[in-house]
C-alpha cells in the first residue's frame, strides 16, 4: 500500500474531482447544441425533429410527409409538434432515442444522413424540460397491426438516462409514424434565420418531401413534393485506408476476425482488393500471411507507412447521394425568381478517408437586388445551415473565389456584389461540423478546395451569361445611339434630294427597320461600327441642327 | 407484454441503435477539441497542460514555475513535456484526470478557472494515442514525504475509461509537482497562432508565473515572473436566482436539505438574505414557511415568477479575479513597444446568473504599423484565444465599436485601421465558449454589451491622446508654416527700416525665439491664428519674392 499524506493540498483538491455527466455538460453548454437564445431554440427543436423524420422516411423507402405545428402559448412558451409518416420506432428504443444524449445508430455507420451524433432530439427534450419543467410527449407506431405507444419522458441529467413519466398504449389514426411534442421557452420571429426560412430552404433540396407547416401566427404553409422519386439510397461503406490513423489501425487489428494481414486489409477497408492488399504488405515489408493477432505497435506503424506509400483507388461513391444538377435547378427555380440558373455536381472526393461531394447552384438576375452582396445558401447533407456563417468553410471558399473573373464586382474577401443567390451543398458520410449544433463546416483544406472548384465551375457557366448580357446591353446602347441620328439622316436626305415630308418619314421608318432587323448584317457589311461612318453621321447631325436653328 | 411485429422496418432500424461513448464521439469529432490539424494539435496539447498547471498552482497558493519542452522527433512526430511545481495529484485520481473525458472538479464549482470542462488534457492524451499509438507518461508527487508515482496511460475509447499500461513508484528530484509527456503527430510553425505566441500572450496576463520554454528548434525562451503576488484567489459562489431556469429550480428543490422555501432561497442561492427571500415568497404568493418537499411543478413555476419579479442584488464579485488596470498595463508595456497605453477594468456584471467582468487594454502608436488594422488580443480567464476570431463575441464587439469617434479611421464592421493593439479579457465563473476547444466566446448579448462598454471607455481615454497628438501635429505644421515667413518678415523689416544684414538676422532670430517659446501667448494676444495677420504675412512674402526676382 502506498501511503498518502492526508494533509496535503492535493488531497484537498481531490475531494472535488468526479465524473461529469454528458447531459449536465450540455445542459450548461447548451449553446453548443444550438440553444443560445429563445429564437434559435425554436428553430433548433423543429430542425432536429424534421431532420430525424426525413432520415427515417428515407431509410425506410417512404416518401416523407411531415406536419409541423408551432403554437404560441403566451408568456414566451411554445408547444412544438412534429408528426411524420415514417417507419416508427420500436417501443423499447423510444425512451433512449428521445431522452438520452449520445444514443443512436447513425454514428456507427459510414453513410450519408442528416443526423450523425445521436444528440439533437434528446437535447431538444432536455431544453424543453429545463425551461418549462414539462416532459416531452411521444407517440410512435411501427405498423397497422401494432399498437401506438405513448410516452412522457424527461432526461435524468445526472445519469444521462431516460426518466419515464408515462408509458401507455393509445389509439392513433395512422398506420405508422412518430409524433413528438415538446414545450419550450422560445420566441418566434420571421426572417432570414427563422423556422419559416429553414423549412423553405429544406423544401428546395428535398423535392421528394411534403411539408405542412402551421406557424405561430396560425398560418398554414404547404411545401408540396415536386417529385415522387426518393433520392438514391446512400450505401454504408467501410473506412478508406488513407483516412486511418495509427491508433485506429491498432484498434481495428485488435478486434478484427480476419486472421491474416492480407485478409484484414481486404475485409475491413473499402477500395482494397487482393492485389492492393499485397502491394501494401510489400510496401510495409510485412508478410501478407502474417497473423494480425501478434502485430506489435511498431509493426502496425510499419503497416500504416505501407498504406500511405501505396496508391489506392478512391472510395466507392454510392455512399453519397447528391441532389443532382437537374433537381437542384428545379429547386432553385421554385424559390428564386431569377433570369439565369446554373448548377454543378462535382464527382466525389475524400477528406481524412471520408468521401464527400460538393454541389453548387447559382441563380442570377431577376428580382434579386443588384446593389447588395449575393445571398449564400449553405447546406450539409440536405440540411440548411442558417447560423455561424463566418465560421463555415463554405463561406470561406465563396468569399475567396475571384468572382471578378466571372464578370461580377467584388471587394476582396467578400461575397460578390451581384443580383445572385449562390447555393452550396456538401454531402458526406461524415460532415465535420464546427460544433454539435451543426451550423458550420470545419475548415478541412480538402473540403475548401472542392467547394472552390465547384464555385469556379459554376462561375464559368455564369460568366457566359453575364458576358452575353453585357454585350446585349452594349448593343442596345449602340442602337439607341444610332437611332438618335435617323431623323437627322432623314432630314439631310430630304434636303439633298428635295423629298417631301411623307417621303422623309418613310426613309426614317425604313432606316429604323433595317437597324432593328439586322444590325449584325450591317456590321458584317462594314456599314456600322465604322468610325468613319459615325463621323459622317455626326456631321449630318450637326448640319441638321444648324439648319434647324436657322429656320427659327 | 406488447407484441412487436418483428418483420417491420422499425425493427430492422432498431438493431443499429446503441450508446455512443463520449470518447468515440470526440475521437471522431476531434476538431471540436482543437485538433483540426497538426499545427493546432501541438498548440492545443501544450495549452491544455499549461492551463491545468496554472490552475493547480493558484488553487494551492503556489507561484507557478512551468517548464515546457516541444521536441521534434522527425517524421511529423513531436514529444511534448510539461512540468510544473504545483500541488501534484493524489495517486488514485491520476488515471481518471489524464485518461477519462468529462472528469474533474472545476465543472461543479462556480468559480473562475482556466479549465472548466474536464475534457482538455484527456483529449490531448487521446489524440496522442490515436496518432502515434503511444501512451501518455505522467509523474506526480504531492509532497516531499510522498513517493513520486509514474503512470503510462491510454484511454479505452469504447468505454471512456483509463487503461493503465504501467503504474510504478519512481525517484523524482522534486518536492512536488506534475510532469506530463505526450507523443503526438504535429507540425511546428512560428507566427501568430503558434506555441511561441500562446506562451508570450500567456505571460502578458499571468505576470506571477515563470515560464521556461524550449522550442522544437532547441531555443530556450524564459518568461520570468514580474510580480511575486499571486492573483486574488477567486471564491466559489452559489448560483444567483436570476440565472436559474424552471427545470434547474425543480431539481434544486428536489435535492435540497432546506425544509422551508425561505430557508431554501436563503441557503441555496447567492445574494438572497432573509428579507429578499420573504419578498420573493410574497411576489410568488407562497408562504415562506411552506415545505419544499411538497411543491408541485405549477408551484415551482410560481416561485420562479416570484424570483423574476423581485429585485435582487448582484452576485458577489469576489468570485472573479481580474488582472487589474495596473498589471494589465505592465503586461502590455512588456510586450508591445507603443507610445500610449490605457487600461480599463469594468465592474462585474451578470449573464444567465453568472458573474463576469471585462477588462480592456489599448497600446497605441510606437513600432506598430499604421497602415493595417489594429491587432486584437482576446483572453478568457487569463487564457489567450488564438483561433476562431470570427466566431467570437469579443471580435464582434470590437468590430462594431465606432472607433472613428475616438479619432481612428475605420471602415464599417471592421477593426480600426490604426497603429494599435486592443486587448480584451473576459473573466467569469463560467465562460460560454462556442466549442469544447474554447477558442471563441459565444454571443451572449450581456457579454457583447459589457465588452462594448469597456472598449468605449478605453476608446475615450485613447481619444484624448489621439486628439492631443493631432493637435501637436497641427501645431508643428503651423509653426513650420510661420517659420517659412520669418526671413521674409526680416527682409521686409530691413527694407522698411533700412536695417543692415546683421540686424536682419537678429530680428529673424528674435522672431524664431518668440515662436518657439510661446505660440500660446501669441495666440492669446490675437497675433497668431488671425487670418488677417496670415494674409499680411503672405503679402509680405510675395513682396519679398518679387523683389528677390527683380534682384536677379
Amino acid at each position: 500500500m502506498v501511503k498518502i499524506s492526508k494533509g496535503t493540498i492535493a488531497y484537498e483538491l481531490a475531494k472535488g474531482q468526479r465524473d461529469i455527466s454528458i447531459a449536465e455538460f450540455f445542459s450548461r453548454n447548451r449553446h453548443l447544441l444550438g440553444f443560445d437564445n429563445p429564437k434559435k431554440a425554436l428553430l433548433t427543436t423543429i430542425k432536429e425533429a424534421v431532420d430525424n423524420s426525413l432520415d427515417a422516411c428515407e431509410e425506410a423507402d417512404i416518401l416523407p410527409e411531415i406536419e409541423i405545428q408551432a403554437i404560441d402559448m403566451g408568456d414566451d412558451r411554445f408547444k412544438v409538434v412534429i408528426e411524420d409518416n415514417g417507419p416508427g420506432i420500436v417501443k423499447k428504443q423510444v425512451p433512449k432515442i428521445f431522452a438520452k444524449l449520445l444514443y443512436g445508430s447513425k454514428f456507427f455507420k459510414l453513410s450519408q444522413s442528416r443526423g450523425q451524433q445521436g444528440i439533437g432530439i434528446s437535447a431538444s427534450v432536455m431544453y424543453g424540460q429545463l425551461t418549462t419543467g414539462r416532459p416531452a410527449k411521444i407517440i410512435s407506431k411501427i405498423s397497422k397491426n401494432d399498437p401506438a405507444h405513448y410516452y412522457e419522458l424527461v432526461i435524468d441529467t445526472k445519469k444521462n438516462k431516460p426518466d419515464i413519466i408515462k408509458d401507455e398504449v393509445v389509439e392513433w389514426d395512422k398506420n405508422r409514424g412518430t409524433r413528438v411534442e415538446i414545450d419550450l421557452e422560445a420566441t418566434y420571429r420571421r426572417g432570414k434565420r427563422s423556422v419559416d426560412a429553414y423549412l423553405k430552404y429544406t423544401a428546395v433540396v428535398n423535392p421528394h418531401a411534403t411539408i405542412i407547416y402551421t406557424s405561430p401566427n396560425a398560418e398554414q404553409i404547404i411545401f408540396p413534393r415536386v417529385t415522387d422519386k426518393l433520392p438514391e439510397k446512400p450505401q454504408e461503406i467501410k473506412p478508406h485506408p488513407h483516412g486511418v490513423e495509427l491508433g485506429r489501425l491498432i484498434k481495428m487489428l485488435n478486434i478484427t476476425k480476419c486472421r491474416t494481414i492480407q485478409s484484414f486489409l481486404k475485409g475491413e477497408f473499402s477500395s482494397v482488393g487482393a492485389g492492393t492488399a499485397k502491394k501494401i504488405c510489400e510496401n510495409a515489408a510485412l508478410r501478407p500471411s502474417r497473423t494480425t493477432s501478434r502485430l506489435s505497435r511498431e509493426q502496425a506503424e510499419k503497416l500504416l507507412k505501407g498504406i500511405k506509400k501505396t496508391k489506392i483507388i478512391s472510395p466507392p461513391t454510392n455512399c453519397i447521394s447528391p441532389i443532382g444538377e437537374k433537381l437542384l435547378k428545379k429547386g432553385l427555380k421554385k424559390e428564386i425568381n431569377a433570369e439565369f440558373y446554373c448548377t454543378v455536381t462535382r464527382s466525389p472526393s475524400v477528406y481524412r478517408g471520408n468521401p464527400f461531394l460538393v454541389e453548387v447552384g447559382i441563380a442570377y438576375g431577376g428580382d434579386q437586388r443588384a446593389d447588395s452582396k449575393a445571398t449564400l445558401m449553405r447546406y450539409a447533407n440536405r440540411v440548411p445551415l442558417l447560423y455561424q456563417k463566418g465560421a463555415c468553410s463554405i463561406t470561406k471558399a465563396a468569399r475567396e473565389t475571384n468572382w471578378r473573373s466571372y464578370g461580377l464586382s467584388q471587394s476582396s474577401g467578400s461575397l460578390p456584389k451581384a443580383p445572385a443567390t449562390i447555393l452550396v451543398h456538401i454531402a458526406s458520410v461524415w460532415v465535420p461540423f464546427t460544433s454539435e449544433s451543426k451550423e458550420a463546416v470545419a475548415h478541412y483544406p480538402e473540403i475548401i478546395k472542392e467547394v472552390t472548384l465547384a464555385l469556379q465551375e459554376a462561375g464559368r457557366k455564369l460568366k457566359k451569361y453575364v458576358k452575353r448580357k453585357k454585350k446585349v446591353k452594349a448593343e442596345i446602347k449602340k442602337r439607341d445611339f444610332i437611332k438618335k441620328y435617323i431623323p437627322h439622316i432623314g432630314g439631310a436626305l430630304k434636303e439633298l434630294n428635295n423629298l417631301d415630308e411623307v417621303k422623309e418619314r418613310e426613309v426614317e421608318k425604313l432606316l429604323e427597320e433595317i437597324l432593328k432587323q439586322d444590325r449584325g448584317k450591317l456590321k458584317k457589311l462594314g456599314i456600322l461600327d465604322n468610325p468613319e461612318y459615325d463621323e459622317e453621321f455626326a456631321k449630318i447631325g450637326r448640319k441638321k441642327d444648324a439648319s434647324a436653328k436657322k429656320d427659327k
